[in-house]
């Protein structure tokens, strides 16, 4: 925050941060004790759990397939983070158990891939582009930090040191490498969450390796689909380029805008973020800020949903949000969310935090039921009932499981580690980015520091904060003021301070000498606001989206009848908060009047001259990630004004 | 129109209506010079034509595909009506060498089909679901009409009784025969032509059993598919039934909802009407009028374009209308055309008129450019030329042909034989359902009865009819009201008749003793309007489209710039009518105010609360059958209001 000072931060450790109340604390305990079990059960039913032991033989059913490393690992990586705080030894030994199976299934050389050693042993590394065994060896590795961070296990990072050890010798500029990167990326932040475990820069160099080579020509992918007989890819948007499902068009530093799959982006350019933090490399950095820019203010849902296109679950083009038939796949938020976590650990930016939590509290949490049982893979903006049967859309109910099952172990392992998403802090500045009860410790200005944050956030936008320093002494607070805030009032120990003189890139930044039990109170004004999209978002042209806080609303069936899309918000009607419906825990609602038209004055036309009659009625907002929990029915959230 | 007379009629043959100027014979005249000839050519390039020839041997590249059949039949047909009115020997013996080709190509047993007599021979009959057979077989009967009647050479016609008795004999309920039924149905239809041009009521009795015996169970695709090997169909939206999407869920009397591939089902339903009229079965009618309410009140487009998904290019579920992505193809358009005229054979109601002349105006005939040379297969009713590229869809431009083409010959015939679809006459009376300059001779009160039309419509709403009886004679002449039209004057010999006196099922109907010269002037005020959608149909909520006495305008980017769904017309503000651009052939536009958002406003936002900014300006709407005629850009027919 000073000149001489780096603006790199780190976020805190899982363990380093306690929450003691509130809405993420409810959500964390459902996704312990229903969903990560629900998980386990599903990964073995399904058969994941067991492929480890190797014993698939060609000519069997279900034949593990390249992806299910990547289900059992994020499973993993969410009870690593669970146990780091909340010791349940029943779930230790079932994740050792998979553990050792794993460690077992490593080959001599280091290889360690379900599907590439027992089903198709003869294809390992043909088939990069393709084949996700980069990914699934990513997702190991961050099982491996989680658990090992979580338990003090070693086993598997062990285990993931030797595969990047072999990883590493495999790829590379020199002679008899391949120089080959990951069709589906996700390693590159992977490895550098190893690297720092292990204290091994080497693996740092690996993830360098894979973002540079990247797009270079001649393309990896043509010569590797020569090698197996096939021909290079010339399909996609033409002046795009062929490989941008993959982002691999171009080198990532001559990439402008967000393309391709949503989650293979959002993952690599978290990677980027990561690295870029890592090695202070300014033009990566810059490359990340591009991208963070084309997506945030050209190619994001108002839930923080990306990927708009269910046709390659793609980035399609600037202000291209079709509501109805969104993707926006869960997977796609949370990877959104490391984008934009990282950018911060990188540069202190209220932008990064406010895409963080829109993403947050909407497009990530939408994707699992208010029981932890049921989950989302694409988040629609608006459905009707009838619309899935004829488009080759998935079903507008949140699901039990899916054959492909990225999103619901995703959402666990974020779930379980919300805590550390909350600060990033240096030695001379703790950010808060966002609110919520917990205690958090921190080693800021050569001393422990320990903030204890009370709140009811995102319900209500008082925050009070408790400091604890060990010894008095001298850091800055940063506390972000959220882009959704129209006023917010600040006081430390009793004392108004004014906020705009304070203001530091959407930061409040209090610079003292901290005593033991200095009181911050930070007040942020939570009405209900209407927001409105872009003129060039052709799909939300006329229409206003309702927020309050954080959370975006939407309108359901169930509370407002049918024919949402024809429901008008008069233009300056007032808005006012409730305490909503018990089923829905009784969180705040917002109700306002509404003019709908009278269908019986259309008798049987479908086109008519005659538009003037209308009757006046109400509407009840629901926080939109809490829809499809209840009679299924027509969802919107933007309303036409 | 007597309690004691028949209420059906008949459309006039091709040669009895001869345009004599204005909108369609423009139109008529690019389909003759330019269009047929270059269908020609493309039939000839792609092989369709030499495929008759029988020289195609297995290994050979470009197999003669299981519909090129039909597509040659309907440019025959297209050229036996256009040679009934002008003669051009060229043109016929390039017709009559192809026809020589198909009579060489008939088998033994009076079989005709290309590909499953050379490329397929053991599979004849085996895939009625899927394999076109029977759809390619009633196009060629079409053929045979269309070109006895236009040339009164009787080859084809001769050939293609043949194949219908081969056919009659092939499918029934009689010992050895299949109880089967066409896949893509056509066929009905054209074997109720092929019974009249004949004389034949076999073809009739034939069409009838096609239609009765669809959708009965036990089901013969299951059937079929348990022959060839395969698994019965199960999918499909569960509550319609698996073979929905062919119409064959339910016997047709069942069948209380348009289902499925839109073209199939309006051929269908049109072959439906068609039978109705020729056996006056009353409960294929009640079922033909129940299909036709749930089409024309729920499941229809502006442009009178059907069929709203592309998935399986089929009706969806009510008010299902996106416009973006719309399918509509021109063919489903067409085939909704027939069914209309069909039904006020049976039934001069002008809400079967009123259809027919709005997707006349405009989603038939957005089909072609303005050149005659580019065609439209699926007819979107909002564009952004960006989209297509990520979402599947064809390209927003007219092409030059298509792999599947059924579109192109199709629109030809419909032109070639224009004529037939602006009246309908009986013994008693004469229906004028839409108006053009035109003669046309009718058979009414045992005399020839003339008619001379001048008119330009649709741009102008006057209409001058001069009657010329041979001898003076009585009968009703009856001129549609159009349901755009909200003031119309009539007179008589100059003097002015009350139209809702002699109102009935929408037409102004005349009765009196016509003496020749004497002249019916009916005026039709034509305001620009302003047409709303039902509050279910969710796409068009907020929203409003331009119409001009039958045709839907729409507003494109070449002249109103970008962002066109966010473009706003204020409540009232007047809208005029000016000549328009000289590219376009000068026809009328309609121009108003318009409010913009100030896209300078928004700066790097994406969501913002803040929506003040607004700038005045202006649109100019174009009719929709023009768009795709000049710089490639956006276009919406629905406005912001």
């Amino acid at each position: 925050m000073k000149d001489h000072v780096s603006t790199r931060s780190a976020a805190p450790a899982v363990t380093a941060v306690t929450l003691t109340g509130g809405f993420w604390q409810d959500k964390q305990r459902v996704n312990r004790d229903i969903t990560l079990p629900i998980e386990y059960d599903q990964c073995k039913k399904t058969g994941r759990l067991d492929a480890w032991k190797l014993e698939w033989k060609p000519g069997q059913p279900n034949p593990p397939h390249i992806f299910w490393d990547s289900d059992v690992a994020k499973w993993i990586e969410a009870v690593g983070y669970s146990l780091a705080q909340f010791p349940d030894p029943a779930l230790q030994a079932l994740c050792d158990e998979v553990i050792d199976w794993m460690a077992a299934a490593q080959q001599p050389d280091g290889y360690l891939n379900v599907h590439f050693t027992i089903v198709e042993p003869d294809k390992r590394w043909s088939n990069l582009e393709g084949a996700h065994e980069l990914y699934c060896a990513g997702h190991l590795m961050e099982a491996a930090v989680a658990y090992y961070q979580g338990t003090g296990k070693r086993t598997l990072l062990d285990v993931m040191c030797r595969y990047a050890d072999y990883i590493a010798a495999t790829f590379g500029h020199g002679p008899g490498q391949k120089r080959g990167y990951p069709g589906h990326e996700e390693i590159e932040l992977a490895l550098v969450k190893l690297a720092k475990a292990s204290g091994n820069d080497k693996y740092l160099k690996l993830a360098e390796y894979f973002i540079n080579e990247r797009g270079q020509q001649p393309h990896y992918y043509d010569q590797e689909r020569r090698a197996r007989g096939d021909a290079p890819k010339n399909h996609g948007p033409a002046e795009i380029g062929p490989y941008a499902v993959f982002q691999a068009h171009l080198p990532v530093r001559e990439q402008l805008t967000a393309e391709g799959h949503a989650v293979r982006a959002c993952y690599l350019y978290a990677g980027m973020a990561s690295v870029a933090k890592a090695t202070g490399d300014p033009s990566l950095l810059d490359a990340c800020r591009r991208l963070w820019d084309n997506i945030s203010t050209r190619r994001m849902y108002i839930t923080g949903g990306v990927g708009s296109s269910r046709f390659s679950e793609r980035f399609t083009f600037d202000y291209d949000l079709p509501n109805e038939e969104a993707y926006a796949e869960t997977c796609a938020a949370i990877a959104l969310v490391f984008f934009a976590r990282n950018m911060l650990e990188c540069d202190p930016d209220s932008r990064y935090a406010d895409v963080m939590e829109r993403a947050l509290y909407n497009g990530v949490i939408s994707g699992v039921s208010l029981d932890g049982r049921h989950f989302f893979y694409d988040n629609l903006l608006a459905s009707h009932p009838e619309y899935h049967k004829f488009s080759g859309q998935k079903s507008p109910r949140r699901q039990e499981w899916f054959g492909c099952a990225c999103c619901p172990p995703n959402i666990a392992r974020v779930l379980a580690s919300i805590g550390s998403y909350f600060y990033t802090s240096n030695d001379d500045a703790i950010w808060a980015h966002s609110y919520a009860s917990c205690d958090a410790t921190f080693s800021v200005a050569g001393q422990n520091v320990r903030l204890n944050q009370q709140t009811n956030y995102p319900w209500d936008g008082d925050v009070a904060i408790t400091v604890h320093p060990d010894q008095p002494c001298s850091f800055a607070l940063a506390l972000r003021i959220p882009d959704w805030c129209r006023q917010a009032a600040l006081k430390v120990n009793g004392k108004t301070m004014a906020i705009p003189a304070i203001n530091e890139r959407g930061y409040a930044v209090i610079r003292r000498q901290w005593q033991a039990g200095d009181k911050v109170e930070l007040s942020l004004a939570m009405a209900p606001e209407r927001i409105y999209a872009h003129p060039s978002v052709r799909h939300d042209a006329g229409r206003v989206a309702l927020q309050r806080g954080p959370v975006v609303y939407c309108l359901e069936e169930v509370d407002n009848g049918p024919d949402l899309a024809d429901l008008r918000l008069p233009p300056v009607a007032e808005l006012d908060v409730h305490p909503g419906p018990a089923d829905l825990g009784g969180v705040p609602v917002i109700t306002g009047p509404a003019l709908r038209r009278d269908k019986s004055a259309w008798d049987i036309k479908l086109y008519a001259a005659d538009n003037s009659h209308y009757h006046a009625g109400s509407l009840m907002a629901i926080p939109y990630f809490l829809w499809a929990n209840r009679d299924p029915g027509e969802m919107i959230i933007w309303i036409l004004e």
